[in-house]
């Protein structure tokens, strides 16, 4: 097998589930956060700051790297690990979530979508098996399942026939998947608000025996309590020995509740995204570096945070850079950012394995104010 | 003394100077390149890199740092050094260039400059008091004399007026200096093309015996073969024991040529800017990193060099990041372009120590071709 999942710990005190993804290039401890680079780079680190803001994982969009560098280019260098020079664990997803939510032109068929390049307008096509055969040659250890990912409020009888066929395609992805020695092929549950469409999405995809399940379809717009009533009910039926993934989550609070229905692997591009906008992830909540009144402050980012960052610098100094429009200050807050998160899936891992990952979370509700809405 | 000059060697080939500059913050060997800092940050690079790709000494501006983040903040901070957590050694002009070349509406009296914001066009005012004031409260180990930098073809009278101005301004500065324990003020050394001029301002200034003496005025639009004019001329006629510092010379050819005329130091932004457009200095010339050429190009940004960027990038990946217009580019070039510069001048110092400096000078002008024009 090319990726394993072995089950550790689940929290007695709530389900919460500590494991470890044992990957030909290292374990990687769950519930895990992926710092996310789409363009084989984590914006604006190198991969030895990686190292330090992650566990050993990140992720990468197969539709950028398919778009630019190319296949062939990647190929050239081995593979998307060392074209990046990143000797950790990778995960590419499908391209599927690139092509229904950048490109407005497209055309789902049967056999794959006919979409327009999100920038020039050329024509271009994805099947299942183009996905697949991409991420083949993008060696990442995870690959994804080429899925549909519609509006979560898409109603009823579109989510239903738009199942079917993510199943029709997994299956598909599935036959042609060359390299299930090195890459672990998960598949991704889809189905909106509906708990049955879920629930058969699920189930004609364990039928499939993938190493791992991703929820696709959160976290597109629907509000936190829909996304609660999808884990809550997911969380019940998902395959207990299975990696579990939530994709494109990395809100704090929705981690930390994600965790809570059991989910074992995260990916967002929140952090380094909001802190190319010069806002921080902090103990104390969110805080926007740019504002006036951090002109003058000499502590820390984070006073709770051990980062290099708030080891050397000021919000004074941090706000200046901003002020400036000096790259430096999106790299550090980029790197702040990605080891708050780090350190918040560490503080977790704890938490579960000592049992009180209830009380952690009522904790976190209780703080939760400043810290919701990244 | 807060800075001495040790001259360690003279090339008994080309009159080439080896020397130290002693500083509280270390030892600096000349000559030296000093990258760029202009508002407390080497663009894209955090302090443990800058002290990689130099040799501990570099240089910030004074006109930027007083406007933003302004005295207050940084006197609060203890300094710039610990403003932007640098350890080494520090140099500051003295905000005059900055004021002739970026301000467009500007009045220049007995007393100082009045000018205008280069972005709100709010009014302003520096005198020398001004500008010696700010760097006492700037903290460098090394501050510079307020002059006044003209163009370079103003023409005889203007530039015999402006230099007289600045020998006052001079004057004014070295009185108005409450920290020479501390801080090193050096003179800067005016007077366009004309050598009676230049060395008028020279002589003058040695009268008030500077610690250091600066080359000001070239690199501002003249011919290669009227800069080295100039240094001709000031070769023969500048205080040997005292360091001297062409200022605002980055091209490895023009310091290769300082240096072969007793230059000590020097700053350009040259290799942050190229590098920030993409472009590389190799030892095979200029490369325009987003060419088309080295998309499929496996090899080394410079195959001569071992710097980290050199190690462990290709150019195609390299070229990957500039078109994906990533910030990584932007960091990983300046790093290499100032690396480069660090290893040319280690390289023109092991010469100079060698007495084979006019040989060194011999090899590059050789290969000139590829190496001018960056």
């Amino acid at each position: 097998m090319a990726v394993t999942f072995e089950l550790t710990h689940i929290c007695k005190q709530s389900g919460a589930r500590c494991g470890i993804l044992h990957t030909s290039s290292g374990d990687i401890p769950t519930p895990v956060f992926m710092p996310v680079g789409t363009a084989a780079t984590v914006k604006t680190l190198e991969p030895d700051e990686i190292k330090e803001v992650s566990e050993g994982l990140i992720l990468a969009n197969t539709y950028h790297l398919w778009l630019q560098p190319g296949t062939d280019i990647i190929e050239r260098h081995g593979g998307t690990k060392s074209f990046m020079n990143w000797d950790g664990a990778l995960l590419t997803d499908s391209g599927g979530f690139q092509v229904f939510s950048l490109s407005s032109i497209r055309k789902i068929r049967e056999e794959g979508v006919v979409f327009r390049h999100h920038l020039s307008g050329a024509p271009l096509e994805m099947s299942p098996e183009d996905s697949i055969h991409i991420q083949n040659i993008l060696g990442s250890d995870i690959i994804m399942s080429f899925d549909e990912c519609p509006p979560f409020d898409a109603g009823y009888d579109y989510l239903k026939a738009s199942v079917e066929r993510t199943i029709r395609w997994a299956e598909r992805g599935k036959k042609a998947h060359q390299k299930s020695d090195s890459q672990a092929l998960f598949g991704i549950v889809q189905g909106g608000p509906y708990p049955d469409l879920r629930r058969h999405c699920l189930d004609e995809l364990i039928k499939l025996d993938f190493p791992g399940y991703a929820i696709g379809g959160l976290s597109i717009g629907e509000s936190k309590a829909e996304m609660k009533a999808v884990l809550e009910m997911m969380a019940t039926v998902m395959p207990t020995e299975k990696p579990r993934y939530l994709m494109g989550v990395g809100d704090p609070f929705d981690l930390i509740n994600g965790v809570m229905h059991g989910i074992d692997m995260f990916d967002c591009v929140l952090p380094t995204r909001i802190a190319r906008h010069g806002s921080a992830m902090t103990s104390e909540g969110k805080i926007v570096v740019k504002n006036k009144r951090y002109a003058e402050d000499l502590t820390p980012l984070d006073p709770a945070c051990d980062c290099k960052v708030c080891r050397q610098y000021t919000r004074s100094y941090l706000r200046h850079l901003f002020k400036s429009e000096e790259i430096l200050g999106l790299r550090l807050l980029s790197y702040h950012n990605l080891y708050f998160l780090k350190r918040l899936m560490h503080q977790i891992r704890e938490a579960i394995l000592a049992d009180r990952m209830g009380d952690f979370f009522k904790e976190m509700i209780e703080k939760a104010k400043p810290i919701v809405g990244y």
